[in-house]
């Protein structure tokens, strides 16, 4: 699912970090090579070239790249280098800091992650900033989205694949009533989508659709201008299907005139280890255009060149 | 601060295993041996020696105890012979069966623990039953009680030494408000106290204190029968000061005629490696008698042997 490219036959962290170090010194910066290299190494491979870079010329490759590189070519590179743990807290300490216009990247980290993954932001969070992540998300958020938001970033959701229906058939009609009685912000709502499993919240759903005739999704548009029921929503399909959540994003965000650089480069350096490749597919069924050619249609130069590498249509 | 006292010299985890094994086979089961044993083996040591036994006699070693001993000595063996997150699992499973009776249980487990172990509870009782503790002690309480028990045990709180100042005036005011309405589970009152690390509360509550004159467990005390606030005073104490709420859980459990066996061998199997040492002197000053004797006048036989050797007074 994954759309990441690794060559057979992988160069040593060693080698890696003394190419990438060539890059930078001496007359300009060879840009083609961090591609070839960072474009195209996983998670593991990425940390032992931070850790021997810096054991070896002792400098902070993060650091070193910073100062090689510029503007949306360096935001990808910088994010996507980054453990995926360290990535997400930063990028969740940035949202925190412009909320509540950034209230869906909150959502996205704490309901696209496994419930692990989450665990690890929340650790890698505290360790960064000195504060808990939820701490830091009720300081800067207000009303109903401080409620949904702390609730569904101190999740630690099961995640085996049991299924209770007559739980189901109960919360299904507990959801109903609360959207009926406009309630959206309602304790035991927000616990139903915080506390059960993915597997469990997807029987409720169906329940719901079965029961009241309607996706739950639509009966949350009773007002589209309401800021409050577009994060429940998203939160919901973020929880549900991911991949058409994030087509979304991407489509959003190359929609029109103009370009939304932070969602494009957020969404690639996230998701390219985890189901790019689902996302592409949707993206392809909804735009009947690939993501390539709206990629390479909206973005160019290096920026352009990483993005394509990360999504899998890069030179190896 | 852990009472528990282990040989200078610890043999083989399968010298050890060889040695229970052969205190369970032939006629009756040798109850010493099982004491010098497991009594005097820290987590790792016990740890080990359970897979030893496993991996030599294709038996489960909790098992093979409950087969040859039983009631309250058997329930100390058990409940310390576990990891401690198995055992905080398990005992937050009980207690949720018995809720609203056991609600302290799952407080303390939820307060007295650090934050990474309290996450490894979590796991634990994901793995064991299938679901997670947050989902089950939902379900399995309502009202103020709820809201109060998920979000302590949702927690992750920031373990560092930084105390923001400013922030413990203003939470302090918030607090005092919230209880001169008599709003004791109000969203504000609950998140305070379930997102703030334990440093920071310490200077919240002492800001209260120095603000309006009373410590804000005795400003809670305003209706000494409401059992919510008896669990809000509890959950307070056991975050700030432990060894003193485990100190008066022993008190009552062996006031009076009578023992409650359940509190005892609780707090001795989960605090033995924490700070029983600190519990002790507590318990003495308070008492004047030490925790020694009054175990010693209140229990007997092998189970009272069991809790002298976790508490430190077993013969090594």
């Amino acid at each position: 699912m994954e759309s990441l490219k690794i060559p057979e036959l992988v160069p040593s962290a060693a080698e890696d970090s003394q190419q990438l170090r060539k890059a930078f010194v001496g007359w300009g910066t060879d840009e083609a090579c961090i591609i070839k290299i960072l474009g195209h190494r996983n998670a593991a491979q990425r940390k032992l070239i931070r850790e021997t870079y810096e054991a070896t010329y002792e400098k902070d490759l993060l650091q070193d790249l910073d100062g090689e590189i510029s503007g949306d070519f360096q935001r990808v590179v910088h994010l996507w280098t980054m453990a995926p743990a360290e990535r997400d807290a930063c990028l969740a300490n940035e949202a925190i800091k412009h909320l509540p216009g950034s209230n869906c990247i909150i959502m996205e980290i704490a309901c696209a992650r496994s419930s692990v993954d989450l665990f690890k932001v929340r650790q890698n969070y505290q360790a960064r900033y000195k504060k808990s992540l939820e701490e830091d998300v009720a300081d800067h958020s207000t009303g109903d989205f401080r409620k949904l938001l702390v609730s569904l970033v101190t999740a630690l959701r099961y995640e085996g694949e049991e299924v209770n229906m007559e739980l189901a058939s109960d919360e299904a009609k507990i959801l109903h009533e609360k959207i009926s009685d406009k309630a959206y912000s309602d304790e035991e709502f927000i616990r139903i989508l915080s506390i059960r499993s993915k597997t469990q919240l997807n029987a409720t759903f169906n329940q719901y659709n079965d029961k009241f005739g309607n996706a739950i999704n639509k009966d949350l548009r009773a007002n589209p201008k309401d800021q409050y029921l577009t994060l429940l929503r998203s939160a919901i399909k973020c929880l549900m299907e991911p991949e058409k959540y994030f087509e979304k994003v991407l489509r959003l965000a190359m929609k029109g005139f103009g370009t939304d650089e932070e969602s494009l480069t957020r969404v690639v350096a996230t998701r390219a280890e985890v189901d790019m490749e689902l996302i592409k597919e949707k993206y392809y069924k909804r735009n009947s255009v690939t993501l390539e050619s709206a990629i390479s249609d909206d973005t160019s130069g290096d920026y352009e060149k990483m993005l394509l590498a990360l999504i899998g249509h890069g030179n190896l």
